[in-house]
């Protein structure tokens, strides 16, 4: 067993302990929920689309009707948006402060007609349709020259969501929401010292030792990340350097849809079906588009402790390396 | 009721959703936890000194014996410190990633000689012991050229710690927490472009609108936050401009002591005595140090929701405008 280290992660930069002579605890499975609403009043389900509201993307069998039954993934707007699509930004100083309209989209995507499909049973095809909804919602919003990023949200397994019908959250935000910003200095950094992008450099020398990979699908490689904040955190890269999600080839798209089925089935059998989240980082766009940055999934199981030192400090303490979430990973097929 | 705006953090330049539209959830109150280790097992009450081993430092009764009861705060070792005292850095490369030993120094507050004492009824006279036992530790740990920050952080009412018996952290690292090198930046932002502190404007600007202050005392201000990430997020803030904790005047800390227990109390009883987090920021050390930092406590409730959207984007959705958080801890005194 190595020793407590400390290691810097290349792309954030930020220093995280490695301590595995601290206990693991158990992962306790999926929270106790209360009882979601039922599918005859689901609005995620077939023949309720009109309590959805309108389509804004949708993939159905050739001849269905719009807004009708014969959906297979389906994007509407959220009903209690956190951001919202009508009005201006209106910018606007309070003294020293900045301030603006809480402006954006803040769309959901329905990624099953089926009420009670497990996120990790999904085929392919349709983790396929659900990637390339995402990327169809990513080049339409792009248009919207208030906004300056969208990203793809997947919560699995929280108790505080009202719908047990799988869906994802797709948010374009007139900011680049600080997860992105805290990885475009990495970038930006490295690419001023190296003229190389980092997560391409990490990617290789993954490769090369191989010890963190968990799987790998044609032109997509998942791994665990050297110094990753929480146990089991799971990285998805494609293996060519690519900024801008919207512009993926449908083959890469594919690769992305097998590469997650085989991280979301190994992360649900080995860790009692964890809740975890699910977030797509790309780069910002128009002109605040980075070229630099390299699109990629991150997966982060939520950590069965309590957040300590953590929380508050960013000093996050992970006992168990990748190294060997990674083999555990590996191991962990039906 | 004003409409949901995004504001931007002057420090951390985090842009918040101040969502007033959102429903409020009410703070449950301190969760369950087992039973901690009573009275005469517990490593922090008097008698039991050698328990928790020798004390680094002490403020005691005149004449009463090192290591022997009638001491008033004492700070001893963490005996499964996240970071460890002894060895050299020894930085090294593994390919292109940047590790080093985890070395630091990982010491126990604790806080009051009485097991069962509520953190929100010490008295002033002992807030101000437990703040001049950090300023002591703050001031010896930087001898150490290893470390490039001290940080203090009281965890109240978490359900992880095995013990009741008040106590809290300070650890001493050999990088600077991510929480501090994101203010960092927006420092050194501002001093470059403005020639001034951004907190000493912020305390000008918000003594100037006074609707978000809490409460004053002397030279120490607490107030909510123009832009904060949770609801209830305070700030504790010296007035007069000092990068250096370690530094401070003895005056200064009487009225932090004064203001926290001000804060703390208003907390306990509006919020049904949530567990929150306390971190101590001030400036890194030695070659590190950073002029245009400001001092500073921050204060935030664990939010009763669970993160969503928050967890891996760093979008933070805050129902509770800032101006309404103060005005209800202004009038919550008991």
């Amino acid at each position: 067993m190595e020793n407590t280290r400390l290691r810097r992660d290349p792309v954030s930069l930020r220093w995280v302990v490695i301590s595995p002579s601290r206990a693991e605890l158990p992962f306790p499975g999926l929270p106790v929920r209360p009882p979601g609403v039922p599918a005859e009043a689901c609005p995620f389900c077939p023949g309720n689309e009109a309590k959805a509201g309108p389509e804004i993307h949708v993939e159905r069998e050739p001849g269905s009707p719009a807004n009708g039954r014969g959906w297979w993934v389906r994007v509407v707007a959220d009903k209690y948006p956190i951001l919202h699509i009508e009005g201006g930004l209106e910018k606007s100083a309070e003294g020293m402060y900045d301030s603006m309209n809480a402006i954006g989209a803040h769309e959901i995507l329905v990624e099953t007609p089926e009420h009670d499909q497990h996120w990790a049973a999904l085929e392919v095809l349709q983790l396929d349709r659900i990637l390339r909804a995402c990327q169809q919602r990513s080049v339409d919003l792009r248009n919207d020259p208030r906004f300056r990023h969208v990203i793809w949200v997947k919560n699995h397994g929280l108790p505080t969501s009202l719908f047990q019908h799988q869906h994802s959250h797709i948010v374009a935000s007139p900011f680049v929401p600080p997860a992105i910003e805290e990885e475009l200095r990495g970038f930006g950094t490295y690419v001023r010292w190296k003229e190389r992008c980092v997560l391409c450099d990490v990617v290789k020398q993954e490769c090369a030792v191989g010890h963190r990979i968990i799987l790998q699908e044609g032109t997509v490689l998942a791994f665990s990340p050297f110094a990753p904040r929480f146990p089991y955190e799971t990285w998805i890269v494609p293996t060519d350097h690519a900024h801008d999600f919207g512009a993926t080839r449908t083959a890469v798209l594919r690769d992305l849809a097998r590469a997650l089925q085989g991280i979301v089935t190994r992360i649900r059998h080995l860790l009692n079906d964890p809740p975890y989240t699910l977030v797509l980082h790309s780069s910002p766009l128009g002109e605040f588009t980075r070229e630099e940055y390299h699109w990629h999934l991150e997966l982060v199981p939520r950590p069965p402790q309590v957040l300590g030192l953590e929380w508050g400090t960013g000093i996050y303490i992970n006992p168990i390396p990748p190294e060997v979430a990674a083999e555990r990973l590996r191991q962990a097929v039906r």
